[in-house]
C-alpha cells in the first residue's frame, strides 16, 4: 500500500556559520541540501525539494526560516519533527512542522519577512557574541541613523540596495520596520520587516547606515542612493555574520506561529 | 633605565568552549595560562602571575571575570589594553584595564560574584544558543524551583553540593540572590549571587534545581542535602557549557565597573 503524500511546513532555525547560505550548490553544505536529503530519508528515498521563503546569504544565521515540501510519510507532524530532530546536525534544529494545503507555497505566501542584524560595539569584542554580532566599535549618530531609517521607509524601489546578482521582475519593496536600538551590554540591533528582501539588500541597507552613523555619509546620501538606484554609491556590505532572519508572518489563524512547536 | 612596576586589575570575557578553565594546567590551554602569557610579553618577558577573582571549569563561559597582576610596562592602561586585544585569541577578549593599589587582590576584594546558568527549553533546541545554554525540553515546575530557591537562599553549609575536590577551610557560604526566571523564546535562567561559591556549587545546584523542576525530587530534597551535607545526595552536576560567570562586585569607588572600558 502506498502511503498518500502531503504538503508540510517546515519552520527552522540554523547557525549559519558553517553552511555555504539557503540555496543548493553542488559539493557544498548548504541549509536547503540538508533539509531535502533528510526529507527524502524520511519519504522513503524518493527525491524531495524544499522550497524557503528566503534564501540566505553563506553565514546568514535564522531564528525562523519557512520550508515547504511534498512528503509521503507514515510519521505524522509530531512524528516527522522528532524524526528530523535527529536526523539534522546541531547547527540546524526543526522548529514545528504542521501539514498545510496542497497549495502552500512557503515564499509566496509570505505575508512579511523580518530580518535582524547585530552589533557588537563593546571595545575589545564579546567574545560570546562574536558569531551573531559585528563588532562595531565606532560612534553612532542615533539622530543621523534614525533620519536615514524614516528615508528608507515605506515603499521604494531599493535598486540601489541590490546585489549585482540580483535578477527580479522589480526592485520596488515596501519596508514596514526598519529601527535601530541599542540595549544593555553595548548592544546594536537593526529590524528591517518588509513584504520581500532584494539580494544583500539588509546588509547593504547596514553598512550605508553604518557609515551614516560614524559621519562619513551625510544623511541625505540615502536618499540619494534610492534616488539614483545605483549601488555604486551605497556603503560596503555588512558581513554575513551579523544577520538573522528573525521571523517571517503569513496570513490565516492555521498558519500563524507557534503550531505544533514544543516543549 | 628601568621601569617601574604597578598592580592592575584586568577585566576579562571568553568564550569557554575551548580553554580547559581558568587555571594553569601543564600542556592544557588556559584562560589563566593565555593571560600570563601575553601579559609576560608586555612586561619585558619576564614571568607575570595573573590571580584571578574566580576558577572556572573546563567549558565554563565569562562575561565579566577579573584578574590582577603586577608588571612593569612603558603602557599606561588604555595602551595595555589595546595591546591584550591584539594579542589575545578571540575567544578571550579584555573589557576593562586599570591600575589599582599594590595590594589589590582580584579574589580576596572581591563582595560578590554573580553566576548565571541559562536553559534553552525549546522542543529541539536553539543552535544559535547551543554554546551557552543547556537543551532542557522538560517540564519545570516553577512554584516548586522557587520553593527550593528559597531554601538554599542565605547563609547556609553548602558541603552538600560541592565537588569532591574541594581544600577549603569552611563550607558556609552567603547567598545573597538565588532565582529562576523565564524570558521569550523559551529562555530560563538561574541566578545565583554569593559571597564565594564552592568547586561545583552552582552546577550542583542547578542540576538538583532540575530535578526539583521536573518531580524527580521533592521540593524539601534541598533541604536534606544541605542539613546532610552528602553530596550523593543532590542531582547530577549540570553540564559546563551552560554556566557563565556574569558578574563580580568590589567595594569602592575606584574600583567599580566600568573604568576604562570603551568605546
Amino acid at each position: 500500500m502506498s502511503v498518500p503524500g502531503r504538503r508540510i511546513r517546515l519552520d527552522l532555525a540554523y547557525d549559519g556559520t558553517d553552511f555555504a547560505g539557503w540555496q543548493v550548490q553542488p559539493g557544498q553544505r548548504t541549509v536547503q541540501g540538508t533539509v531535502e536529503e533528510a526529507l527524502s530519508r524520511l519519504g522513503g528515498g524518493v527525491a524531495i525539494a524544499a522550497r524557503g521563503a528566503g534564501r540566505t546569504d553563506a553565514g546568514v544565521h535564522a531564528r525562523q526560516q519557512v520550508a515547504d515540501a511534498w512528503i509521503a510519510s507514515r510519521l505524522d507532524d509530531d512524528g516527522l519533527i522528532a524524526a528530523l530532530a535527529a536526523i539534522f546536525p546541531p547547527d540546524l534544529r526543526p522548529r514545528a512542522v504542521r501539514t498545510v494545503p496542497a497549495d502552500f507555497h512557503a515564499r509566496k505566501a509570505a505575508v512579511s519577512k523580518t530580518y535582524r542584524y547585530r552589533l557588537d560595539r563593546s571595545r575589545c569584542g564579546d567574545p560570546l557574541r562574536s558569531r551573531y554580532a559585528l563588532h562595531h566599535p565606532y560612534p553612532i549618530d542615533r539622530g543621523a541613523v534614525d533620519e536615514a531609517l524614516r528615508w528608507v521607509a515605506g515603499r521604494k524601489d531599493f535598486a540601489g540596495f541590490a546585489g549585482s546578482a540580483s535578477v527580479v521582475k522589480t526592485t520596488v519593496r515596501t519596508l514596514s520596520e526598519a529601527r535601530y536600538e541599542e540595549a544593555e551590554h553595548d548592544e546594536g540591533v537593526f529590524t528591517f520587516t518588509a513584504d520581500g528582501f532584494l539580494n544583500h539588500m539588509v546588509r547593504n541597507l547596514v553598512g550605508t547606515l553604518l557609515e551614516v552613523g560614524r559621519g562619513r555619509f551625510s544623511k541625505a546620501r540615502i536618499a540619494e542612493i534610492l534616488d539614483s538606484r545605483d549601488r555604486t554609491r551605497a556603503g560596503p556590505t555588512a558581513p554575513a555574520h551579523g544577520l538573522c532572519l528573525d521571523r517571517i508572518i503569513y496570513r490565516g489563524k492555521l498558519l500563524s506561529w507557534p503550531a505544533t512547536e514544543g516543549p
